[in-house]
């Protein structure tokens, strides 16, 4: 018998629960509102003790997040822009009330597992992860490993040409003010506009986030050299957006070097790599 | 008895030759000048046949550098700006006038190879060696290993903001303009100031030179979380500019993740480094 697993997508708008096999297969899904820590959690233990038994819960988190066995925050949620979430215990509390083994991951990561073992990135030995939402956050995987060095990367803050002509907003992260995060991410797009990014239908607005993001993507490329990019969060699915960054990318790295495959996410693998490193243990 | 292996630093200014030991033992070394592939290849060709025989040849080449054996351009140097050295075939020649095997990798790849075996960060399971010289390049070392994706990373060609009120300079890169290392380099200093690096005394000139190398290695940091930085190249020991990348490179991260040790290579672990490849074979 197939044993199942859990995973968890703990996204700083959503918490995504599901129940499934190491082969990919979901046979439980809930989202849960990112809320309080507390209420989240509670809500994310109701979900996995009044499903199916699984053996293992695999926990993709946003961050930053101390993976860090030896720490003392191991398992928290370390010094996030996010609200009430600042040095939160994550693993502690799970642990508590589900009494079974937690791996923890960073949501970028084991949305990068799930693109490599189910998804359009599957096999392939040197991938980029890369999501834009709330935050902007990457992972690196070689050979289907998730690198960390001595923290996990935090690709998000790279520091990027600022059309300051154009552009004089200041910026949306807290701690670096117009690094790519706080110039391209969600809230940054909804600070600038003044309205919910799904809402934005200037086309100058976009075309300056297509240049911010291949500005970030075309770092990030050279420095990591990956054969292939995925991209996830709900902003690159804006019509044409991803297209106009490889287009931009394109120009910007100049035949230097080849540019990779750009492409996008499927929403549901991310919760799969969450499943799937609960499968692989730590 | 120990094997003798051979070590070629290949640069843009200069081809440094040594034979040792695996153990970093330099028995000996010659500075070749980096002038036609031809002559400088044909200086290095004669080194080799003019001393101890060695059982292989480990070669560190500036690049963009050809690593992929499959490729019908393996072992050449592809689209560098260093002039008449574009598409030169540096494996082929070397390979037919000593008649051993040839490993090639990228100069700062074999410069981090040395500092991991032999430097300041001996045994580190994450480095990033960065050079700042002709050009700005750098590697990434996971427990010993460079790493390399779809090709090897150009980490020199990242874009940092650009101060352009305090320096209109264009920037020095044939295919970028104002990237890292057109705005970092050597050259990008000499040109702005119309006389060699080591001859430029104006602060202004040395705190901007500081400010972008800042830039560029916390990008670096970020997207790498390496647990150490080792700088090559000779502008980085101009005085003072390490401490002041430092402080600058603390400032920009602001507390967002801990600032790894960064530090100055030593000169004579690039070429060791190239020994070491040789003998560890590919």
């Amino acid at each position: 018998m197939n044993p199942l697993y859990g995973g968890v997508e703990a996204g700083g708008t959503k918490f995504t629960c599901a129940i499934g096999k190491s082969s990919g297969e979901i046979l439980a899904y809930e989202e849960i509102p990112t809320t309080s820590p507390s209420e989240t959690l509670g809500k994310v233990t109701e979900f996995f003790k009044s499903n199916q038994p699984v053996v293992s819960l695999g926990v993709g988190a946003f961050g930053p997040v101390d993976l860090d066995s030896g720490s003392n925050t191991y398992g928290y949620i370390t010094k996030t822009p996010k609200q009430g979430w600042s040095n939160v215990d994550i693993k502690g509390p799970l642990t508590q009330s589900l009494a079974i083994p937690i791996e923890l991951e960073t949501d970028v990561g084991c949305a990068g597992l799930g693109e490599y073992f189910f998804g359009v990135a599957k096999g392939i030995n040197n991938i980029l992860y890369l999501t834009i939402g709330t935050g902007i956050g990457g992972a690196s995987l070689l050979n289907g490993r998730v690198q960390h060095g001595a923290a996990h990367p935090e690709m998000g803050h790279i520091f990027i040409p600022h059309d300051l002509k154009t552009d004089p907003f200041p910026g949306s992260c807290p701690f670096h003010g117009d690094c790519f995060e706080g110039l391209a991410s969600g809230p940054a797009i909804e600070q600038r506009a003044g309205q919910r990014a799904e809402q934005v239908i200037d086309p100058v607005r976009w075309d300056l986030e297509a240049n911010y993001i291949a500005l970030g993507i075309t770092n990030l490329i050279v420095t990591l050299s990956p054969k292939i990019v995925v991209m996830g969060g709900g902003l690159i699915k804006h019509g044409g957006l991803i297209k106009e960054v490889q287009s931009l990318a394109q120009k910007l790295i100049n035949g230097y070097m080849a540019l990779p495959t750009i492409t996008i996410a499927s929403d549901r693998n991310a919760v799969r790599g969450a499943i799937r490193l609960a499968a692989q243990g730590s």
